[in-house]
């Protein structure tokens, strides 16, 4: 289990890409939209470990408009790798904690995603990512 | 440069730890207080990769109070590892960055740290963290 991300909301991810990779030397991964989930993100690669996702609401009712709107830009979640989606979603279960939404959802680059929700974690949005077998 | 933890704001300290460690199997580093910034703080290690910091308001007048009243519990800031603290400070200074403070300060485990300004990256505080040579 390891840190996999640190996720950031912005207003606009085409300048706060720009912004973080010119002045912090990171390397963007492209940008991509997940309908689905009404975002749009970019992942910026450090030299190693954990990368920064700048996210951004789209489309219409996004629930991230609602975090920008109360709290403004800035850390929105950190995500942990896990081995097995529904493993972890099931022990973390069992120990009383509690999910955003009952199934995995779709993530980014096709990955499966949980969000624990904030209440169990002082505040914080835990994001659980399946990490696939590169075989 | 790497990400080397998230810190997150909370209340109550002892109680927090106990949480994050029993429900999400993490090792803690031991509580450590820092008088000269306010703040009292435990290091709590995963598997692989960035801890996850938890740091809590002491003394009179602490500025994490401040966020507390303002913000509530939740993430505060991240920290990414630098080799020399005046070097990268100088670097992001000539870039037009902007510093809490003008001079590095002291931070967890003997450390010295400083942080960027969150009017620079989205509303992010971002700690800069030099890394002590092993030799």
């Amino acid at each position: 289990m390891k840190i996999e991300h640190i996720g950031i909301a912005v207003k606009n991810l085409e300048e706060s890409v720009t912004l973080w990779t010119e002045m912090l030397n990171l390397k963007a991964r492209g940008i991509e939209e997940i309908k689905e989930r009404g975002v749009k993100l970019a992942h910026l690669e450090l030299e190693d470990g954990p990368s920064v996702e700048l996210v951004t609401p789209c489309g219409e009712n996004a629930p991230l408009e609602k975090f920008l709107e109360e709290k403004g830009e800035g850390i929105h979640h950190f995500c942990i790798e896990v081995e097995d989606i529904e493993v972890a979603v099931a022990k973390l279960q069992e120990r009383g904690i509690h999910f955003v939404h009952d199934e995995p959802q779709k993530g980014a680059e096709g990955s499966l995603i949980a969000f624990i929700h904030p209440r169990n974690f002082n505040g914080v949005l835990i994001e659980l990512k399946e990490v696939k077998s590169k075989t």
